[in-house]
């Protein structure tokens, strides 16, 4: 089943319109082409209605964010609510700036949102209306563990039956649910956090799944989620003697551009509750 | 021929300043450091006149155009042609908005152009003045073909006579021309539509290219489309096992790294009508 | 010594705030993750100092700059001070352009520096107070060499003493002053300099290393230049046939990831004046 958002994304190519912090970008716009979508970044409010016009969905990523990029996360956003096309929001920081913070929580506010994902930190803040994270990367007290994974289920499946999208929380467990079903994904590995951006490379990748996948879109999140984790496990193994963080982010990259829903049907690694 | 054209880089080191998009300028850097040239990049009105008066060449990429940067292209087009320093245009999604498409053309009336090089979508937009093209990407339709090739030739040579800029248009065949010549190449592949960015990356290097050459612009542009489409061929013969697009872009731009005119005399494929 | 700088970072994961340009801040999250140290990047002037305030070290990077990430330049370097964070300047391309130049000064005379790292004519232009460089790079004829080189450690110690801040000057041959005493550092390679952004790599992790580090900068900041110097050189070692500056960049920030302090005590070679 999940196998089949894959190749659904390779069959149909969707177009994705990206509104994503200048650090990653150039990888996210790599994964999307690895995963058999196609990248488009704009941020510029003149530019951006006309952008999401001709693509299939929206990938809005607050990471570097300015008041000019704002504007047009809010404008593309509209757009794409009116267009019915699918929307995802990365609140890259949320907790960590009360700009951050604000600017998630206002585009969740006045944006339909079909998928919000972050890291623990960053949902918890946006389900508390505020927060304090350490930076970009979750606290260690907040993480999801087999020990608190009950009460963490309970939490995603309430905020997404509040905001009516699917919440996608990643990290050493990932979450992902829609309000009554959840899916709890044991893939990737710890090293993939010392590789810059590989949540926005996932933000990216999962606007195609669920482009390619609309009636489907729980599934399709999900998918994704296992597809980047299994890429981080297959480039795991593929590193050769020396090899560090920097080919790492290539060989997981790599290992996306060669997955088939085989692949993914086979490593993915999840129950549902 | 062509080999002297990329030595004359190697020679001359030509400093390229890049107003360019923030999701390949890595990339760009990268590619101009390989063949021999020597990249700045800057964006800001108040600082371009001075930046591009110290380079040799300018290149203006309108991927991720704002409004801010747009004022930089036309302060450092202008200073540019007082200089007498060669400008190339990549019209990155021309046709799919207005405000590259109208920057394009605003471009094009206001700047002397020494080259326009985009895929078949974006310059049928230029010529046409007006477009809708599917994205970043040339729409298939457009493509030049065996079968149209003749018409392609015509229609380039006649824009270029319009214009008085070479023309590059780039896909599975390239061609460039200045109106009175059209060379027709064959290099590349089709998987390095799979990296993002190789326009962006040509666009690069040929100012580099055109810049080290002056006297001999037409041959070194397509100098510099043979060594980055030979480039592509190389790199994809050292892809191991596994590797896909993210390798395949280092080994891309390895190959550029390495490339003598000996290599490129040997392995360009191209015909001149 | 220096290894126990090293390692320092490894075990306080200093957070660092960086506003860098868009050129090289891929590679420069890469660096910093690792190093040790965990990367935010924020330019808006309304998000600078709640970010800066939750880090540990500001890293203000000039290449690229506009007039809104100056301003949030200026708010963060304040508010590093007001906490009394560490603060590195890397002035890239002082002296290309008046706007550079001025905002390096103007950075210097409003914020307590404590380090500035550059190139030979980026730091003799800001001792000079104006200057004329050949872009980003170091003019050939500023070079710190066997034969200038007691005048240039007399120079960067004179610089050290009037600016209170540790001068880092980098090229073939590296120097470290805190005016009283300068480290003289020969690692490192030729072909550093055909990839682009080592400068701001080194600036970022230096960030991390004087966090780390914060009774002893002079050696931190020594540590950094070692350590990437050294990236460098196993790096190229570690270069197979065919491999050129792309992946030469991935190589060296992999070197980075997995050098501990034995490592650098080993590979270290400096003298101290």
């Amino acid at each position: 089943m999940l196998g089949d958002c894959l190749e659904n994304v390779r069959k149909s190519a969707p177009l994705v319109h990206n509104i994503t912090n200048y650090v990653t970008v150039n990888d996210v716009a790599n994964v999307l082409l690895a995963c058999g979508g196609s990248p488009i970044m704009s941020d510029e409010p003149e530019d951006v209605e006309e952008i999401t016009s001709i693509c299939g969905g929206l990938n809005i990523n607050i990471g570097t964010l300015n008041k000019r990029s704002i504007e047009g996360m809010f404008l593309a956003g509209a757009k794409a609510n009116e267009l019915g096309h699918p929307v995802l929001l990365d609140p890259v920081g949320a907790g960590a700036s009360s700009l951050r913070t604000n600017t998630a929580l206002s585009i969740m506010e006045k944006i339909k949102l079909d998928v919000i994902r972050g890291n623990v930190s960053e949902i918890k803040t946006l389900a508390a209306g505020s927060g304090t994270t350490k930076g970009v990367d979750a606290d260690a007290a907040d993480a999801v563990t087999e020990e608190n994974l009950d009460s963490m289920v309970e939490f995603v499946n309430k905020f997404a039956k509040e905001t009516g999208a699917i919440i996608v929380v990643t990290g050493k467990i990932d979450l992902v649910s829609d309000g009554e079903r959840c899916f709890i994904i044991r893939n990737g590995r710890a090293e993939m956090s010392k590789i810059t951006g590989t949540g926005c490379q996932l933000s990216g990748m999962m606007t195609a799944y669920i482009t390619a996948n609309p009636t489907n879109k729980t599934e399709a999140a999900a998918a994704a989620v296992c597809a980047m984790g299994l890429a981080g496990e297959i480039g795991y193994e593929r590193l050769q003697e020396g090899e560090g963080n920097s080919t790492y982010r290539n060989r997981m990259i790599d290992a996306v551009y060669h997955m088939d829903g085989d692949t993914l049907n086979k490593g993915a690694q999840y129950e549902v509750r």
